[in-house]
C-alpha cells in the first residue's frame, strides 16, 4: 500500500514514520510506498520499499492537488501550525490550519472526480476544541468551545472530516489528542511546557520549573501512545463510528502531584529535588481554563488504549528518548 | 444608527426590514441609514431615513470588502443557500455558506485594521447543526453532530463568529433558528414542509398532504418569533454570553397531533378535513433523524420569547399572513 504522511517532520510525524518503516505492514497489507511531506523536506528513512519526501505547504496553490495526484491509499495528515502561533498569526493559523486541511480534503474529493478514489484520512485533532465551560469529567456528546484559534481550526476541521466523509468523498477518523507528556526535546515557552519538562529535565539532571499547584490535573498520554492511536485509527473499520467521525483519545487523567509521586518511585528522591517551584499565576490561570478528566468510552471501545499510571509514561520515555539509561 | 441587512430579500429578511422600518429605531437608537443586500437587489421599503439595496454575493471577490467599507453599526448576517440547495449542489454551498460568511468575517476584520472598528453581527444559524444520536431534550451543552452540508456550514459559522469575536474583530452573536412554521408562500419540496402546510393550506381552504405519524415531534417557532430573536439579539448586551456567542432559540414542542387539535380548536373540524394522511417512510425516515426538544435555557435567560401553543402560532399566521381573516 503507499501512504502519505503530512506533517512527517514534526515530533509525533517522525514517529509515526518511525512505526511505520519499522512494522513494514499496516493492518496486514505491506506498505511499498511511503510519500512523506512537511514545510521543509521531512528526512528518508531507510526503507526497503519506495520513500519520496516533499517540501510542501497545502495552502499553496495545487500543491494539495500534487500531492494527492499520487493517489495514496491512506493519508495521516498531521500538519498544523501549533497552538502558540496559531494565536499569535491570525492569518496564517488560518491560512495553514483551516484552509491547508480544506485544500487537501478538496483536492481528495476532485481527485475523485476525475477517477473514482476513496482514501482512508487520518486527522489529527486536540483537546483544545474543549473550553469553557467544562464539567469534572467530560463525555463523548459534550460540546465544542475551543478558546483559541488553534482550537477553533481543529474543531472546524472535525466539522469538515465528518461532512466529506459522510459525502463518500473519503473515510475519514479524527484522532483528539491529549497533552502529550513526555514531550522529547528542549523546554519552550508553551504554557503547557512543565508538565513534560518537571520529568524530562529531573530524569537527566537538570532543573526544572513547576509553576502552578501539585493539586493541577489534566489529560495525558505518550508520545508511544500518540502513534499507537494514529496507527489504530488506520488500522480499523470507520463502519462502527457512523456520522461522528472524530474521537476524544482514552488518556491518563493525573495531577502534577501524581507526576512527581512516579518519578520519585520511577528514579528516586534525588530527581525529584531538581523540581524547583517558581507559581506563575499566568500560567495558573491559562491552565485552569483546560480539560481535567474525560470519559474516553467510545475510542475505549474501539480497541484504542493509552498508558495508565505515570511511571508508565516515565518508563516509556527512558526507554525510547534515553537509550533505556538513565544519566543520573 | 446604521443597520445593514444581508439577506434581506429572504422569507425573515423581509420580515425583519419591516420591523426595523416599523419600529425607526433599536435599542433606544433611532435608525438613520438601511444597506440591504442579497443576491438580488431587495426591494426597498418606504422609510424615513437612507436606504440603499445592494445585489451582492458575499463570495465574490472584494463584495464583502465593499459592503464592510460602509462601517454599519449592526449587521445582520440572514444570507444562505438552504439546506437542500447546499446538499445538491456541494460546491455551491460551501462558497455561499462557507467562503461568504469567512469573506464578510474577515473583511469586518480587515476594516478594523485600516481604521478601529467593531460592529455587532447577527448571525443566524439553525437547530440543523445538532444530528444523531439525539437524546429527547437537547441541553445547551449538547454536543453539535450536522447531517447535512448546510448544518456542517453553519456550525463552522458559530465556529468562527465565536473566535472572531474572542479576538475582539466583532460583537458577534448567533441564533439557531427553530423550524419556522407556519411558513408563508407555497408549498416546497422540502422534508419539513408538511409542518407548515398542514396549517396554511387548510386555512384557505386547500387541501394539505401529511406524510408522517401525528407522534412525531419537532421544535417550532413563528416567523414573528424569529424577527423578534434577531431583534432582541441586537439589542442586548453580549457580555453574559463570554466566549458562547451561539444559542438555541426558544421554541415549542409540539406533535404534529398537536398541531392538527390546535387547527381544530382555532378554525374548526372544516380545516382538519382538509388534511390527507399519504404515509412516506422517505420523508418519515428523514424526519426521524431530527430533533425534538431543547431545553433554550441560556436563551430563555437572556430574554428570548417563543410563541407557547399552536393556537397562538396559528392565530399569528392569520393577524401577519392572512390579514387577520379567514377566507375559509
Amino acid at each position: 500500500m503507499h501512504i502519505m504522511v503530512i506533517g512527517a517532520a514534526g515530533m509525533i510525524g517522525r514517529k509515526l514514520v518511525a512505526a511505520l518503516v519499522a512494522n513494514g505492514e499496516l493492518g496486514g497489507r505491506p506498505i511499498e510506498t511511503l510519500t512523506l511531506a512537511d514545510i521543509v523536506a521531512p528526512p528518508a528513512p531507510e526503507f526497503g520499499g519506495t520513500v519520496e519526501t516533499v517540501a510542501a505547504d497545502l495552502s499553496g496553490e495545487n500543491v494539495a492537488a500534487g500531492l494527492v495526484a499520487r493517489r495514496p491509499d491512506l493519508i495521516f495528515h498531521l500538519a498544523a501550525v501549533v497552538s502558540g502561533e496559531a494565536e499569535a498569526e491570525f492569518e496564517k493559523g488560518y491560512r495553514v490550519n483551516l484552509d491547508g486541511t480544506r485544500a487537501l480534503f478538496d483536492a481528495i474529493r476532485l481527485e475523485g472526480v476525475r477517477e473514482p478514489y476513496c482514501p482512508k484520512v487520518v486527522f489529527t485533532s486536540s483537546i483544545v476544541v474543549y473550553g469553557e465551560p467544562l464539567p469534572e469529567t467530560i463525555e463523548d456528546t459534550y460540546f465544542l468551545t475551543p478558546l483559541t484559534s488553534y482550537g477553533t481550526q481543529k474543531a472546524i476541521g472535525e466539522l469538515l472530516l465528518a461532512d466529506y466523509s459522510r459525502r463518500g468523498f473519503f473515510d475519514g477518523i479524527g484522532i483528539r489528542l491529549p497533552t502529550i507528556s513526555i514531550r522529547p526535546g528542549k523546554p519552550n515557552q508553551a504554557a503547557s511546557g512543565f508538565f513534560s519538562s518537571i520529568l524530562r529535565e529531573p530524569l537527566i539532571g537538570q532543573e526544572a520549573v513547576l509553576p502552578v499547584e501539585e493539586s493541577v490535573r489534566h489529560w495525558f498520554a505518550s508520545p508511544r501512545a500518540a502513534t499507537g492511536f494514529l496507527l489504530h485509527a488506520a488500522e480499523i473499520d470507520t463502519a462502527p463510528l457512523g456520522f461522528r467521525r472524530s474521537l476524544t483519545m482514552p488518556g491518563l487523567a493525573a495531577t502534577v502531584g501524581e507526576e512527581i509521586e512516579a518519578l520519585r518511585r520511577v528514579v528516586g528522591e534525588k530527581a525529584v529535588k531538581l523540581i524547583r517551584r517558581e507559581p506563575n499565576p499566568a500560567v495558573a490561570k491559562i491552565i485552569a481554563g483546560w480539560p481535567q478528566t474525560f470519559n474516553a468510552r467510545r475510542a475505549s471501545a474501539l480497541g484504542f488504549r493509552a498508558e495508565t499510571s505515570f511511571d508508565e509514561i516515565i518508563r516509556v520515555h527512558i526507554e525510547d528518548e534515553l537509550q533505556n539509561t538513565l544519566p543520573v
